[in-house]
């Protein structure tokens, strides 16, 4: 039996909660065989509680070696003060930038049962499966100089510095080809070039690639700007969209919400496959973030980091099966009338966080 | 009698179409005693096929001397293979630069004649009014270094710096103080401190002048991203969003949408108050691009330049009543279920550029 480890990390705030229905769910795949050992760790505030650092030296080597890492969320009023270096955010980066995770996969699916919750009109959003591929390790989330100044005069500065490489986009470039190969075969490229000699070099650089090695798709380039008024306008139009890093942030929390299922939503964040065994590092995190106003009181919705589980059985170890009827699991309970209160609606019947993670696993 | 006077830029694509509406109601204007004098001049693409720039010295002389400037739009793809630095983007962004036009306005208003045609929810957006208050001059738009340079074996490396000083974070800050007292009082500040120096710093700065300077002004500080779901899910929290320029592009865009209205919204780029006369550079343009598809058929939108107008007259002049009397026009005309193809509905009566142009001249 194969073994395959996963690092838990559930953080801060409504992460071990969610977490703990995840765990539930891998105790019935092992039951039924599936070899996960799984280790615990700390990110976030709670690192920082315990070790003084967003996430410890030991953690690390356990992310570095585990085949996948599941993450909660970060974040909360109790650690707004700590230092810069140790806020609860400085884990999450830390582990995407060691783990070298460039490619972030972020699906906006709007669910049938929840098209109402949406701001938009139902027919913008009913049947929306497009999915945001974020560059994950560039840009100004990384590129130094990233400093603050003291000029004197009661003067700073503050700089924040965006580098890209021609290889770091060749290389998300291809992620979103590929994608788009497995789905509707339509790639839009989101950068700024009439502004930033990023944006130049970005749209330079996907057009090449786009066109020597997939010529087969679909390439189309819009300013983010623009694209972010179109995800508001008309998301159907669209299929993947590669972006960067900071971009990616704006662009795919806006798509998030339109679907009206934030809650919902998982990510991968992915490395390149390793050249000997083709195994990629990854992580897995709900889009939603930590909630410290509703944490620990069994009120979160775990389905996003349910749904995250999903993502990993089907990247990390090509559980295919296992990860469709995980998330044809997912769409009966809600097709069943079984919500949270944050998808709450007319004629449904509410629940908390752990029953609904019963529902999912009894359904799965 | 006053001289006022106006430098006119149309620019590219619908840009001169909507201008000769504006030009019709500066007439009226004049003919009731306002004393305008209007100049040409050209920006953009048309600027480059005239002189090989974006903008030439002499419009940049006679922008700097002018009370105010009225500015179409520019680009559109006959330029798109221009060199950089003449790109017809370059001609807005000089003068911006140039004039220290450092505040930009950009009202997100939903007309409710028009609130159907937002892709939110009706209740989500009728009677919206809020204000997307974006530094202009600072930030990744004109920090250096900006370059791309060859690294050699195919690679290049594109290098955007975003910087901001303490003191172009506190004249904007103050800015959006001083409009939140003439509304509904409450400043958001939006960044991204949790990954950004940048971030940092403007959140310590407009934290510190709201203490010190408006005790009385209600403020709020989100993330940049976490903005952009809330814009989404319930604009109607906003009063005032006060944000650097690279957010402020994204985030008003995004807003501009959300009313359904694009065609129709205006936006005023100020600079600061002379010392002497405390008469302030300014600009004024529609948040609309230069849409080449339909240029030059006389079927665009006139109203957000005409609104345009309406800012001009108001901040650059304190024609206080004239503005007011213009914005009513252009409500009544709407009101009255004429419309551009743009905002075509059901029961009402399609016009072209110029004819919503005359209408607005006889109800004004
Ligand atoms: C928590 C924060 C650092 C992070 C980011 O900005 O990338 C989050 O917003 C996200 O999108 O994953
Ligand atoms: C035309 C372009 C340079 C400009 C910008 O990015 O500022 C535009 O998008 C805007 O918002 O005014």
């Amino acid at each position: 039996m194969t073994t395959r480890t996963l690092l838990l990390l559930p953080g801060d705030g409504i992460g071990p909660e969610a977490m703990a229905e995840v765990e539930k769910l891998i105790a019935i795949l092992n039951a039924a065989g599936a070899g996960f050992e799984t280790e615990r760790g700390l990110v976030g505030g709670s690192a920082y509680d315990a070790h003084g650092a967003a996430i410890s030296e030991d953690d690390m080597k356990r992310a570095l070696a585990a085949d996948a890492v599941l993450f909660g969320a970060v974040g909360g009023p109790k650690w707004d003060t700590v230092p810069y270096e140790a806020r609860p955010e400085a884990g999450l980066l830390r582990l995407r930038k060691d783990l070298e995770l460039f490619a972030n996969l972020r699906p906006a699916i709007c669910y049938p049962a929840l098209a109402e919750a949406s701001s938009l009109k139902r027919e913008l959003v009913e049947g929306l499966d497009i999915l945001i591929l974020r560059e994950l390790t560039g840009g100004v989330y990384f590129g130094e100089p990233k400093t603050i100044t003291d000029l004197g005069n009661g003067q700073k500065r503050a700089i924040d510095t965006q580098v890209y490489d021609t290889y770091e986009i060749e290389r998300i470039a291809r992620v979103g080809f590929e994608l788009a190969k497995t789905r509707r075969g339509k790639v839009t490229s989101m950068e700024k070039r009439n502004v930033m000699k990023s944006g130049v070099l970005w749209n330079e650089v996907v057009t090449r690639v786009g066109r020597e090695e997939y010529p087969d798709v679909a390439l189309d380039h819009m300013l983010a700007d623009a694209g972010g008024m179109q995800l508001v306008r008309a998301p159907k139009q669209f299929d993947v969209i590669v972006t960067d890093n900071l971009f990616g942030d704006m662009l795919s929390d806006v798509a998030a919400m339109l679907t009206g299922s934030l809650g919902m939503l998982p990510s991968a964040s992915l490395g390149a496959p390793d050249a000997a065994t083709g195994k990629r590092r990854a992580l897995y995190e709900p889009v939603h973030g930590s909630a410290p106003d509703i944490a620990g009181r069994g009120l979160a919705n775990p389905i996003a980091m349910v749904a995250s589980l999903a993502m990993c059985l089907r990247y990390s170890f090509a559980m295919i099966a296992e990860a469709d009827a995980l998330e044809r699991a997912v769409a009966a309970v809600l097709d069943s009338g079984t919500r949270t209160g944050d998808i709450m609606a007319p004629g449904c019947r509410q629940v908390g966080t752990s029953e609904m993670g019963d529902a999912i696993a009894s359904a799965f």
